[in-house]
């Protein structure tokens, strides 16, 4: 199967990163399709880079070859909805994947991610994701995103840090990794600390290679249905919707 | 003051009665600057259109004169956050708007909003505003939004009932309509129905103008701080934030 | 219009505080009626306060001038849902519309109240008004509440530094003030602190403004309806409610 | 031990059956104080009416013997946490009482209730008391208060359809009456229904003397230590609290 | 009446403290039948230790005389529901009971614990209860369950500690104490701390008491109806459920 | 890898059905164990039934060869916490991974199970893993599990029934099969429905696969610990745990 990993950061040595990362886990038939988005913000870390990103995440999801599945992988999970709307098959979160996956582990985890401003974001998604029981803390280690890539930064330390407070201090027994940029860091976090480390692009790949493999697509009745038919304007009228909701052929109520 | 009301949806005429409704109820010195957004979908039906009704909603907030407030005018309050962060002044969606309003003259309200696949996006939004025990439940009439305009349509008669069944079933004391172009049927709804009746453009309107009456600008702390300062890659390079957020004169913590 | 701003601790130089404050961000057409209640405690700092001071805000609502909106000036809204049953237009309490402001300008805020005790009565505000998310913490100061008004205490210093501590500690990016008393400190405070400080006295007038400006009375059908015609004995006969609900022009259900 | 039960209804016939109700499960060693508040609503049907009745309240409370627990016996529970404040021993609502006893003895339970617009108090009661999981929920009669009292009226046939409607539509396995008015319809109900149908009168008896048992008073600590000693003026000037809160022999934090 | 106080720990010295507790404060006409579960772990400590209590817990309660209401005295309430549904009369247990207690007498309490691990538990407990509210928090002291009866240990000494912090860190203004084996603690704690101290052993027999005086029985509609007749295999046959649910004398719905 | 599918239910033939559904979708590399519980109920009915299987499942996991991680194949999900405990590699219950996998592809599902009694079973489930706003309503048949599996009941006729009112009336996206026993329907269903449909037992095979093939296991820090060493009495004496626990190799706090 083919699972499109999209970068909405426009980074491409980030998503060199992600897709090692999804590689290094994907099953012997899964094709990685690893796409930097071509517009928008080098590193997104607020909720108006995170809304500039989606007509990138559109493009990545209709260009190319047709994935199986998609994820998104941005720790704030940006334009989920929009893209299970225009994809047939499941498309899947990064911090949804990874919340999901410390809940079957650990009766608790709390969240290590980047900037104190993106901690924000983060807690409106454990809120969406429906794992207020499960996320005991989102903690912010304020390591802007990019700096993450630099091999002489300390973020490494800071971040080991961060988790050794959120083991000690929220009682977790498992540590999220709140950015796409850690997708390098969870095996030797985990050895470091001793518990479960989870990081979001690995954890959705699997889901997604599973999701693919039970036959499951995101579902085309209520809200995410194909777009409806409707012109766009402007410098967005190529998005407009094509007409693609079958017509019903057995009408329910 | 100034108050810029977006329309998100790139149909001129709706814009025309969501203005001619802003300006029926703004102050004697509220100057109301209604925009249509000049890209992305004629009627916003769904998470897709939403987000590609950003781009737009953001030319419209950056480029003419600079407002004192801004209220989207697009029931899914479709990119708040993001406009949070780069408006200095305040930004008032009209969904948000109209569900405080309700919660300060009743105990029970319902929202009788125009398709079925937007009544899940209204649902996250009672939600997300806490106003699971004030929202009652969210009514779809599954009306297109655009044949709200039509004047021979059955709309009126349609959203009368569904309002009626929103009393009796749901015990509600007051309506939240679910749709901007529905902005010129509150009073006729009203003098039907003998209970509140409330649309999130003028409500959002008036509540623009109390915050800026009060001094009250968007907090600059935490996540609705100016987008930092970063490159933009691509087609979205122009929307590359500037250096605003200032350097702090008081360090605190 | 007429504004009734209802003071229901009996303390005339509260008051005073009050109206001024009301009256600096009143429209032009606004008359302020500002009124101490004249029954009840001098402060208002527990449950059984509350309870007691409510015959006082009857009074208040009931005599002199017809209103066409109230505010309760006491940061617990005592008898908020009783004024509104007896009211025809709206009814606002400054603790509910400092909240909703505050969830205006910024995902997260605190409260900063006087006593510990009032501390657990703005906790269960924060619920009732489904706050529960924007609220981040409501911090006591032990400062009882006729201290305030003291010039040569040092409650300024005590409570500027409590909203220092709720920024740094709880990431919070507005100040809510929670008691009637500091309405005239946050100008003071946001001039120190650099976020948002609200005060629900002005924020409960403009509201308040804008509900009236709307059109938007309280719902009578429900359990805000006027109350219902009966004897009441004793000491509080004269409270007996006439009958003022309308025979139903229209039968729903 | 002494047993105030407090009818907060100015209503004597009604305290007859309450206090019959109360001294038919009290035990041997309980004496039943049962008294008529003598001002406010001769019955209580709305917020307005309830706080009106906690001066009455206050009273039963403060006047003639001194009990070792107290209940409030209309399904509103008002003015419970004043009353916690000025009384030493255990104070128990009967909404609260009915609610904890039902959760009880069954995973889930309704409320039927009188009039409809008390539904929507017990329902704000629901959440305050935690119950929103066990309590599937409130119906309402529209039978008014004193109609119960009346032989010849269908209220019986009324409640017990009510009830029918409960077990099967909500799938609840208890009921809980919603009004002091119905404390002896219960063994009827339950011969009738074949579920446990709970009053809150008694329930409330019985736990209040379990708790007196137990030794367990009132907390003094926080919100509900006894008033602020202050002077109280104008027609409500006798009811300033007395210095009752001892200086504290053992300093904490 | 008769009272089977059960413990489901297999240690028959912590029985006897649980017996000397619930003797204490049973009323004249209530005999407590004290049992020492016969299989399973020593001291329950856990989520397997309590799965594996059930066993042990369905013999206490089938065997010998039969009771009119029974306590689970673990603070976990290890198979409450399904100890629900094979009893007669009501069951309590200590967890809940003592919950409940602490929300009658205070508007926050915290829980004090023993093992960090059971901690968790307690925190699950809380939300089933909808305790959410009122329960602050829970603290471990991280005690082994068995060290509190070693008359040399430090144990009370680490208990009363704990219980300080919890009043001035949660600001609670009454103690739970979680484990059964605590038992014999309350009034010394209540003694130094001064607020009420409940431990759910007493609470629960007095619960007990008082639902059978009002003739209240576990529910027999829905999931608490009699396990239904059918088949068990291997080493468990012998509890195969006889078939004791009635055939309804009245068809609802 | 080896994935343990254990059946808690005693009957052999539901084995198979849930045995041929988890092959059909393991991965090449996986080896499924499908176990029948050799004690207790034929079928698992309520909460008695549940707590009586967990011997059985916990015989399971511990004999035969060690497996990589356990499904848990009882709706209910008994004794999951249990399992987590002493098993080393992850453990998923069915309801968990339907409920995960359906909100992975649709904002709401409905969950259509069996008999009345364990729909609040399921309804519990819901709250504990925070699906509350995505479960929209939880359905029963009214169908004995072990009728399931007779070839000429009318059971897939009620079922598909049921689940077009679940699309129709509650507004669900997708469908949760809420019975081990209703594994091989959802293929047919989901033809009928044209809505995802989806089976615990399959998605619970995928995720461990997922989940084992991310390395993750099951956080031995916490309440999920292997059990504490110490001595089990009676008939369950040879259950008690061994000393698993490793001693820390670094101290954390």
């Amino acid at each position: 199967m083919k699972i499109k990993v999209i970068n909405p950061n426009t980074t491409t040595s980030m998503t060199a990163t992600i897709a090692a990362a999804a590689r290094a886990v994907a099953s012997p038939g899964t094709e990685i399709i690893a796409i930097t988005s071509r517009s928008g913000a080098v590193s997104i870390e607020g909720h108006y880079d995170e809304a500039m990103s989606i007509v990138g995440l559109v493009d990545a999801i209709n260009e190319g070859p047709v994935a199986d599945a998609h994820v998104i992988a941005c720790f704030g999970d940006p334009g989920l909805l929009a893209a299970r709307e225009i994809a047939a098959g499941p498309v899947l979160g990064i911090a949804e994947a990874a919340m999901h996956a410390a809940s079957f582990v650990a009766t608790g985890f709390s969240v290590v991610t980047t900037l104190e401003r993106t901690r924000i974001i983060a807690e409106h998604l454990v809120r969406n994701y429906g794992m207020e029981h499960h996320c005991r803390r989102v903690r912010a280690t304020d390591i802007p995103v990019l700096e993450l890539e630099k091999p002489d930064s300390n973020c490494r330390k800071l971040i080991l840090e961060e988790c050794e407070r959120a083991i000690v201090e929220d009682g977790s027994g498992a540590i999220v990794l709140g950015c796409a940029g850690m997708a390098d860091l969870n095996a030797w976090l985990e050895d470091k600390l001793g518990v479960p480390v989870i990081d979001g692009v690995t954890a959705a790949v699997k889901f997604a290679e599973a999701l693919v493999s039970l036959g499951l697509r995101t579902s085309k009745r209520g809200d995410l249905a194909y777009p409806l038919h409707k012109p766009y304007k402007g410098a967005l009228s190529a998005y407009a919707p094509a007409d693609r909701n079958p017509a019903p052929t057995r009408k329910l109520g």
